[in-house]
């Protein structure tokens, strides 16, 4: 009887946004998304979890803080996988009767902006599945008890979060779409904003936008369906120019969106206006789109472009927003990256205020969650 | 033979927002708009036109500069105003052969982002047709040809710009709702905001969401026509809480197209957003709605608001948009107001960055446009 396990979860990025349940208790979404899971390797969750019969209460610890077990979406979680696998029969009874411990952090600060809880419920559901030898049953439905847009992150590569249809949610979760080796090609750039702004979290946001937005009937009846149609395209075609202009409109219109909320939730500042506004002008100029921009509920840019042009909209990136700490190992994070050494013609571009980024993160597209040996 | 004549004509803020043209060159737009003409003691055009026998040519003078009279959209206005006096037979024949001066200046700096186009074509084309006896005709459709929102500041008090079904625009025109005496407690405050950040220009702004955003199909098929009746109907019951939750959501809505064009205009900043988000927070915590506002096509807020709540929300702003000129007259200007001596209880809202404002302007609404004696 295994009574350990430790495992990772990614992180995913959605280029077809999740905003609006039509359920909130069972965490069903009025529209699909679809989204890239990123590397483990640069950023994940991992989580170790054990279970014996000496422990008399379940425990949960998140990056070092004992948190609250009874916590309504934990439980769910952990009640719905101990269900599953004592209809699979798929390991001992007793193991089933033992209170667990959880011990889980994420490998990247929580001031990231990047949200944490997609891999946090991944890498626990993930983890207490293979805990109970649940080896191929579906599981991304119960990592959307935890956290919605976590049932994407059960899956690597291009995963469609399907909405469904029915009304206790049985039809709701993750699908691949295709692995990371299909288009491993496709590289990711998160630009972390300086900002200390307070904002509107996502679950509440969504849900007045639901309620007092006239124009989000029409993104989920007629734009969604559309786009997810054409991206699932692009991603097979590995159609980088059609992934980017559908991955940017698709970000513009979900802050629309949120914009039209009433009073209004306000993710995006200035600099993530500004970035935009360079990256629309940097793919002009060079004649070709060489990246996309997308931001979620925070002003952080995570830019998607192939591998190719990694050195080139860096150093690009770097020029329109320079940086105190350019050169340091901080400030240019997860996978290395050379910056070109050739003479780079931005001259024409005017740079933004100082300091404006606090950090870049370098990764690319990646696998699912997977058992730390 | 009058030979001369002088007008001023007022400046108006649209409460439903005109965005987007059906018909390029005949400034047709696709949606109704509905506006509060301003006060002309507090901001205007004023135009000098005279004609006499002895010019040479048609000359043209904004703001003290010698600007091209062979302009498209100030041709247009002129020919067909001689057109309609000629009809008319308004005055005589050797009047209209005339050439004409003209000498047009605003009271305002352009620097305020109002839109002086409004004002100065509306005063352009009030003043030639004073100059041709035009006195009973309807001459909003020829301001229209001149600059679309124009033809609202030929009325006073609250307009409606009906955007017509004929496709030569003849019935594409301004009527007025109500007079200023209708409501005259309607008081409006324009915050300039301090901003440097170039802009995509209206025109060229919503030429592009005509053609790329998805959601401004719905915006105009579904949005505007139901709002427009609602805020008619505010407006005559003087029903200032509905009045201001329409001008709210509708400027929201018109920046959330904005920014679902491709690629996207942003004419809010931060501290635009702030402004919202702290008259959201301070209405919530009046206990009723005291304050609206309105954004056009840059940074600057419009707040309409009813006369007894001016000093409150005037030392509210003071509060929250600290100034180290907030003492001069430079800074408030316009209709002079007594800030409260009464203790306030702002201190729970944490003020915004310093001299984040430019100025402020102090008005309300008022009537059309004016002879000049």
């Amino acid at each position: 009887m295994q009574n350990s396990v430790t495992v990772i979860a990614p992180v995913n990025i959605a280029v077809i946004k999740y905003w609006g349940k039509r359920n909130e208790s069972l965490i069903l979404p009025i529209n699909d998304s679809l989204s890239v899971t990123l590397s483990t390797a640069d950023l994940c969750s991992k989580t170790t979890i054990s279970a014996d019969p000496s422990y008399e209460s379940n425990q949960i610890i998140l990056n070092g803080k004992e948190e609250n077990f009874e916590n309504e979406r934990i439980l769910r979680c952990f009640e719905m996988i101990k269900q599953r696998a004592l209809e699979a029969e798929s390991c001992p009874k007793e193991l089933l009767d033992c209170k667990i411990h959880v011990d889980s952090e994420n490998n990247f600060p929580t001031a990231a902006g990047l949200a944490s809880s997609a891999s946090g419920y991944a890498c626990l559901v993930y983890g207490m599945a293979q805990l109970y030898s649940l080896k191929k049953q579906e599981i991304s439905d119960i990592a959307r008890m935890g956290s919605g847009s976590a049932c994407r992150s059960i899956y690597g590569g291009f995963v469609q979060w399907q909405k469904g249809v029915e009304l206790d949610g049985n039809d709701s979760m993750a699908v691949q779409i295709a692995p990371a080796s299909h288009w491993p090609d496709l590289n990711v750039l998160i630009l972390v904003v300086n900002d200390s702004k307070k904002k509107v979290g996502s679950t509440s946001g969504m849900a007045r936008s639901v309620v007092t937005s006239e124009l989000i009937k029409y993104r989920v009846e007629k734009c969604v369906p559309q786009r997810i149609h054409s991206i699932t395209q692009a991603i097979k075609d590995r159609d980088f120019p059609k992934f980017a202009e559908l991955t940017m409109r698709d970000s513009n219109q979900f802050h629309a969106i949120c914009l039209d909320t009433f009073p209004p939730c306000v993710y995006m500042n200035d600099v993530s206006h500004a970035i935009v506004s360079y990256i629309h002008e940097f793919n002009k100029n060079e004649g070709e789109t060489k990246v996309a921009y997308t931001f979620d509920a925070g002003p952080n840019a995570c830019l998607y472009l192939p591998e190719k042009y990694v050195k080139r909209v860096l150093s690009f990136i770097n020029h329109v927003f320079p940086n105190d700490n350019q050169e340091s190992v901080e400030y240019i994070r997860g996978t290395p990256v050379e910056l070109e050494n050739e003479e780079n013609d931005f001259s024409q571009y005017i740079p933004y205020a100082k300091n404006s980024l606090k950090y870049i993160i370098h990764t690319k597209v990646g696998d699912g969650p997977s058992i730390v040996e």
